[in-house]
């Protein structure tokens, strides 16, 4: 409950009383194809959320157009016309780290407030941040933990040092000469997987020694130690695009050796405290805090009605815009149905909402994090697919009729505690690249793009 | 069928023609706890199998009682009273260096005909030798490989430098600057895994690259490529006892982390081709084989007739030599009705021994593998669990009652492929420790041990 406070202190902070008058644009999958030009809405009534890899680039090297879109989406001063939030599942660097690098690639000035990482959500689960916390991840690890507010921070190599006997898959990590003395930490609370982190055996190892040891690897394992201490992942991306012409692992196959390892050995299924990232719900609802404070700053006079979300992952980005769109459509349903019988007698809305759409707490990222619902949120989320990435119209694994798509066949690619519901894979809208998406856009909302 | 020839030939090669008149043993889980004392038998009728890790050392401590057990078990000029193999999992070496550090550990000479590692059968995988293999492991893989008989040897790193595009989780391996050439090799046409290997990340995802791609990385991932080109995995250990005091993590960890991966990215298994090592059938046909040729240069006169595996993992070394013995007692069965209808029509008498005893190609350690059983095989295997190392009494996960033991609660922590039989599990005997182990078996023989 903690975290839902203080997530709602964030969220009255950047409250804007002022309700506009926009109408509602509906961007649920099974209509918008079938949207038809609506007027031109007063300034100031939508947001995009781009995805990076795959949309805006593939490893180091630029997608074609990226950089003419972000061209025509600032003014002369190099201001943003309409709110942009960065969202990608990225995690093992920093907010900065990666503005500094889209602001060059893209050759606009992109500020950290507008990149929002995997991890980002991180800040709101304050009754973590005093706990001791084992990190896993690559780059910067300690420093971003510190950084989204953890205060007791181990990493697996200070874990590896204190306790030098058990990494032992590599024959050179092997202890050599006579047996290290181990430091004997305190014991560890919770663990945070940040990203994928480089030698999976070092890392998978010593979290399942942690877990089975109550959080203290000098214990003995004991199946006793059920459910076991808080897990927090981050970035449940199973594949992505680089340069290579085949996807590449992300942190979600990570997720799949540690699952599969601790159910392998314990029996039981690894729980997870949260799931952030997308598609978690979380994610989206962060986001929209950014592009909030940036309509705020932009003096937009009414709350951002309509989210675009443009990606490449079916997994990430259309399954977690369409869920976010699913959870806004409820969160407005609950509020009229509350506004119609006014009050409901201490009902909780959101509880309310939750079982209406019987999300599961891990779609929702986390059992106790949503938040916001008696707030304006936008009125919808479109899911805008690019084929530049993860997808492209030549593996035909998203047909275009919804009607008779995915069957009991199709694979499955997103994490274990998501569902496989079908629709929430079908995007808003399929296009070529982001530069078609960004005009469609600007077309639908009826602004020029210049 | 070609491995079974060259195995068979290699069979005849030992072959000794006379046959004693020892009388069996019953080792069978069940009875052999009632065993009763027989009188002395004729010289030369017996052979020990010896794990290594948890039996005799754990990690580089050698466990105490071994070094005595070894001085008993030599006469005043270091040469062995019985046969002794030792039988380990471990694939990350070869055996001149492992016999090497026997001697050392043990003051006793150990020569490299003596010591079988999991991949040590592979040898007689011929039909594969001609192959272009891709190799996965630690040490002198390729070495390795080229010892066993193969000619075209590649191994993940060869294949990371052919293809610089592919390993890319770890951030610092991603390529800098101009994206290279890749190289062009020619396809893979297998995979063998010979043990755990450092970066598990790369490992997995050159794998997979390879498995989806029919052995050429250059091409576009397919689910067509299914069933894969095959893999052959040696030792399935999950877990085995270092120095650390609880278990650490075994290439069956590694393979774990493999099929799951293979299954989520592709909704179809994982098949091995073959799996060697204990506790396969082929492992301990093999090291049958080894015994045989140290009876023959003892000059014993009559086949062995009763092994004694000693071992601390109760799926590897246990469930293993409780195989290995079902497989010989059928075997009898089978030659048995054979000699007694005279022949039996063209019937393939190891078809019959095999589907009577209903084990999986997995458990014989590959489709068509098995072999011998026109020999004189010996009468039985009886399993020695000791209590240092994976296994300890304090555990109790193993009742000594085998009427109410092992529920459909427990955790199977064998392979995959290998069934969940509580019988295998059960040893034929529990020991404290090496020493007790051998005592019991020299007293079970009537033997003096000095």
């Amino acid at each position: 409950m903690q975290r839902v406070r203080s997530l709602k202190t964030g969220w009255q902070l950047l409250k804007t009383s002022c309700e506009g008058a926009a109408k509602l644009v509906v961007t649920s999958p099974s209509t918008s194809r079938n949207y038809s030009h609506l007027p031109p809405q007063g300034s100031g009534s939508f947001g995009l959320l781009f995805d990076i890899d795959g949309v805006l680039v593939r490893g180091r090297t630029p997608i074609p157009g990226a950089k003419q879109v972000f061209r025509n989406l600032v003014d002369s001063n190099g201001k943003y016309k309409v709110p942009v939030v960065f969202v990608t599942n990225a995690g093992n660097c920093m907010r900065q780290t990666k503005a500094e690098h889209l602001s060059e690639m893209l050759d606009v000035e992109v500020s950290p407030d507008q990149v929002m990482l995997s991890h980002s959500p991180l800040r709101m689960f304050t009754q973590f941040h005093k706990m001791r916390v084992l990190v896993s991840g690559q780059g910067p690890v300690e420093e971003v933990a510190h950084n989204l507010g953890f205060q007791d921070v181990i990493t697996i190599d200070m874990l590896r040092e204190a306790y030098p006997l058990l990494d032992v898959v590599d024959h050179d990590r092997r202890p050599k000469g006579s047996i290290p003395p181990t430091k004997g930490l305190r014991p560890i609370d919770a663990v945070i997987l940040f990203g994928e982190p480089i030698r999976w055996e070092t890392n998978l190892q010593l979290i399942v020694d942690v877990l089975l040891t109550n959080g203290n690897p000098e214990n003995t394992w004991s199946s006793q130690q059920y459910p076991h201490i808080p897990v927090l992942a981050c970035n449940m991306d199973l594949l992505w695009m680089a340069e290579a012409k085949n996807p590449r692992f992300g942190h979600g196959m990570f997720l799949v050796c540690l699952e599969s390892l601790y159910k392998k050995i314990t029996g039981n299924e690894l729980k997870y405290e949260a799931l952030i990232g997308k598609p978690s719900v979380v994610t989206y609802n962060y986001a929209e805090l950014l592009i909030r404070q940036q309509a705020e700053t932009l003096g937009w006079n009414t709350p951002v009605k309509r989210l675009y979300a443009i990606g490449d992952n079916p997994m990430a980005d259309i399954y977690g815009a369409n869920l976010y769109n699913r959870y806004l459509q409820a969160s407005r349903r609950t509020k009229a149905q509350m506004q119609a019988t006014s009050g409901g007698g201490g009902v909780d809305p959101l509880a309310e909402t939750v079982d209406a759409q019987k999300m599961t707490s891990s779609e929702l990222g986390g059992a106790s994090s949503v938040f916001g619902a008696e707030e304006d949120l936008p009125e919808g989320c479109s899911s805008m697919l690019v084929c530049t990435g993860v997808y492209s119209r030549d593996q035909q694994e998203l047909p275009s009729d919804t009607t008779h798509t995915v069957t009991e066949q199709q694979i499955f690619h997103g994490h274990r505690d998501f569902r496989f519901d079908p629709v929430l894979l079908q995007p808003s809208f399929v296009v070529q690249d982001v530069k078609e998406a960004v005009e469609l856009v600007f077309q639908q909302e009826g602004w020029p793009l210049e």
